[in-house]
C-alpha cells in the first residue's frame, strides 16, 4: 500500500500493530517510514529488514526495534485513554495534514472525529499576549469558528487558549507536543476537557511521552499542516510563532498576521511577517477572502518519489556519500548530483545512514551528517 | 517659455507680475495657466486674450481678471512678510512639486530656500493622534532627518506638529492651506518661526486668505507632490490623511503606512493603506530603502501636451461637447473619443468652457460640467 496516494485507507488489526513497530522503532522518522513502506510493500516485510540495511549504514550498535508486545501495550493504554491510532486516509485524521511528506504515520487522534475532517485554521501567538492580542484572538476565532471553520491551536497559555475557548462551541482542535495522558500546560486539562465534547486533540507522540523543548517545533508543523492557512496574533522577535509561520510558508500554506505598533515588542515579529509577505489581517474576511479559493481546489496528491531501495548500492557508492556529507546541511538535490550515482542509489545509502542514526533530515530538502 | 520642460527658470520682474495676474484671475487654476502660457507663449498675451476665451465658452458674466495694481499689491505684501513668489524651476521652488500637472505657478515660499530644494518625506496622520502615535512620528522624523531628508507636513496639531518639532534642527518644511499671514491653527505660530530659521513653509495662496475647509485637500497635493514620499502615521478611516495618501499614489509617490492593532481605530486606515499596497513601515529604514532607488533617478520630465489652442472650434464642436458633460465626472480621454473631433480642438473647447466657470476638473483626468 502506497500511504501517498492512498485517500481512503482502513488498516487491519495486524497492519496497525506493524506500522506502530515501525513508526517507534529507532531512526525511523515519517519519512523514513515512507520510503520503507514504499519499498518493501508493508511495515511488515521493512520490520524483517530493518537490521540489516541499519548495519549496512554504519551504526555503531543495532537500533532498538518496536516488539510487538510493546506495539499492543500502546495500542492498549491508547485505547483506554479514548485515542485511537490512525493513518492518513483514515477517518479522524485530518485531510490536510494527510498531505505531508512528514505526516505521522500514525496519529493519536481523540473526540469528535468529524470535526477532524473539516476544514480548519490555525491561530497561533506569543504564550504572555496582551490583553488587546487575546480579545483580538477571540474575536478572530470566534468569527471564523462561526463562518463554519475548526480553529486548530497548540493549547498553549496566551493566544493558543484565548482561540481555543472562544470557539469551544463549534469544535476546536488541540495539536500536542507531548503524549494524550501528559497535557502542557497542565492547567490546561480542563480546557482540554471542554474542548473534547465538540472538538479534538492530536498527537504523534506515544501515550506517556513527557514533551520536552525540542518537541514543540516539531508538533507546530503539525498545526500548521492540519490547516489551510495560519494566522499569528502576537509574536515578538525570534518567537516561536515565527517558527510555525515559516513551516507553514515551505508547507505551502497561507501565512496571515496581524499588525501593531511599532513601538509594542509584541508586535515586532508580526509585523514583520507582513513585511515578508503575509496577508494583513484586521477581520475574520480577510482571511476567508485569502483561503476560500483555496478551498475550492481539490487536494493534489503528489507523485510518490522513485522507488528508493530499487537497486543495491556498492560499496564506493556509500563512501563517496559519507565523505560528501558532513555537519553542515547540504540540499539533498545536490548532494545525489554530486554523488556521481543513480538518485535511486544515492536515496538507498542516505535511507541505510538514517536508520544507523547518522543521518539527519532537516526541513526544506536538507540533509546532514550527525 | 514651456514651463513644464524647464528645470531652471528665471523669471524677469514684468514676467513675475503677469503670472500672478494670470493666476489670480477668475476660473484659471494651474492646468488652465499651463494651457494658456503653452499657447500664447506668455502670460501677458494670455491675459490680453482671456475675456474673448471666456465669452466663447459661454459666461454668463466676464470672469474677473486681476489688475497690475492688485498683483503688484499682492507682491509688495508678500516681500514685506519675507515671502518670495517662485516659479517652477526657480531657487526655493520643490523640484518635485515642479513636476506636477498642476503645480502652482507661483508658490509664495518663506526660510531657507536652499533647505526647500532638498529631498523631502512628508510624513502625516491625525491631528488628535495617541501618545504612541506622536512618539513614533517623532521617532521616524528625528531618524529620516538625520539620514539628510527634509520632513514636510501641514502644521496641524497631532502628527504633523511631532514631525515638524522632531526634524527642526535640520530643517523642516510646513505646506500651508491659507496666506502666509494666515497660519492655521494660530497656536502654532511659534512652532512655524522656530522652523523658519533652518526650514521653511510654502503656499500656492495668496496673502490674506484664511483657509476654508475645502483648502485643506487641496494643500494636501502639495505636501505629497513635494515628497518622495508620504508615511501616514494615524488615520481612522475617511480621514483627510488618507485623501493625501491617495493624490500620493495618483502622484507616482511612494506610500508608507505605519501598522496598528486592530483594535486601534487610530490605525483602521493605516492597516487598509497597507493592505492597498503601502509599505508596512515601522522603522526609517523601511522607507530609506524604498526612497533610495528613486532618488538615484533623474527626474524625467513630461513631454508638453498637444497644443490645446492649435485650431479653431466651430459652434458644432462646442454643442457636441457640451452635450457630453454633464455633472457626473467623466474621462477626458473619453469625451474626446466620444466627441468625433481632433483632441486639439476639444482641449480649446475645454479650456473655454473652463475659463467660463463652467468646467470643473477633478482627480485623474476627470472633468464634469458645472
Amino acid at each position: 500500500m502506497d500511504i501517498k496516494t492512498s485517500t481512503s485507507t482502513h488498516l487491519t488489526d495486524e497492519q496497525r500493530i506493524d506500522w506502530l513497530r515501525l513508526i517507534r522503532s529507532d531512526n525511523v522518522g515519517p519519512r523514513t517510514f515512507r520510503s520503507l513502506i514504499n519499498h518493501f510493500g508493508s511495515a511488515h516485510a521493512a520490520l524483517a529488514r530493518l537490521p540489516d540495511l541499519a548495519r549496512r549504514g554504519g551504526a555503531a550498535r543495532a537500533g532498538r526495534i518496536c516488539s510487538e508486545d510493546d506495539a499492543r501495550t500502546e495500542l492498549a493504554a491508547s485505547q483506554r485513554h479514548g485515542v485511537s491510532l490512525v493513518a492518513p486516509g483514515e477517518a479522524g485524521y485530518p485531510p490536510r495534514l494527510a498531505m505531508l511528506d512528514d505526516a505521522p504515520p500514525l496519529l493519536g487522534v481523540r473526540g469528535a472525529q468529524d470535526v477532524l475532517m473539516r476544514p480548519m485554521i490555525a491561530i497561533v501567538g506569543s504564550r504572555n499576549a496582551s490583553g488587546a492580542g487575546l480579545k483580538f484572538a477571540q474575536t478572530l476565532a470566534r468569527d471564523l469558528s462561526d463562518a463554519g471553520f475548526v480553529i486548530v491551536s497548540g493549547l498553549a497559555r496566551g493566544i493558543d487558549q484565548a482561540a481555543h475557548r472562544a470557539s469551544l462551541a463549534n469544535g476546536t482542535v488541540a495539536v500536542l507536543a507531548g503524549g494524550h495522558d501528559r497535557i502542557y500546560p497542565p492547567e490546561h486539562e480542563d480546557l482540554l476537557a471542554a474542548m473534547l465534547e465538540s472538538g479534538g486533540a492530536i498527537s504523534e507522540m506515544p501515550m506517556g511521552h513527557v514533551p520536552r523543548a525540542r518537541d514543540f517545533p516539531r508538533r507546530n508543523r503539525l498545526i500548521s499542516g492540519a490547516a489551510l492557512g495560519v494566522i499569528v496574533v502576537e509574536a515578538a522577535h525570534r518567537s516561536g510563532s515565527l517558527i510555525t509561520a515559516r513551516i507553514a510558508a515551505e508547507q505551502g500554506r497561507e501565512v496571515f498576521a496581524v499588525p501593531g505598533s511599532p513601538l509594542d515588542p509584541r508586535a515586532a515579529g508580526t509585523n514583520d511577517l507582513i513585511k515578508q509577505g503575509a496577508t494583513l489581517t484586521t477581520q475574520a474576511s480577510d482571511v476567508i477572502d485569502a483561503i476560500e479559493p483555496i478551498m475550492g481546489r481539490p487536494i493534489v496528491l503528489r507523485e510518490p518519489d522513485d522507488d528508493p531501495l530499487a537497486l543495491e548500492p556498492e560499496a564506493g557508492d556509500r563512501a563517496r556519500i559519507v565523505d560528501l556529507l558532513g555537519p553542515t546541511p547540504i540540499l539533498l538535490d545536490d548532494l545525489i548530483r554530486m554523488a556521481e550515482t543513480s538518485p535511486a542509489i544515492a536515496r538507498t545509502v542516505l535511507l541505510e545512514l538514517e536508520l544507523a542514526g547518522r543521518l539527519e533530515r532537516h526541513g526544506g530538502g536538507l540533509v546532514s551528517l550527525i
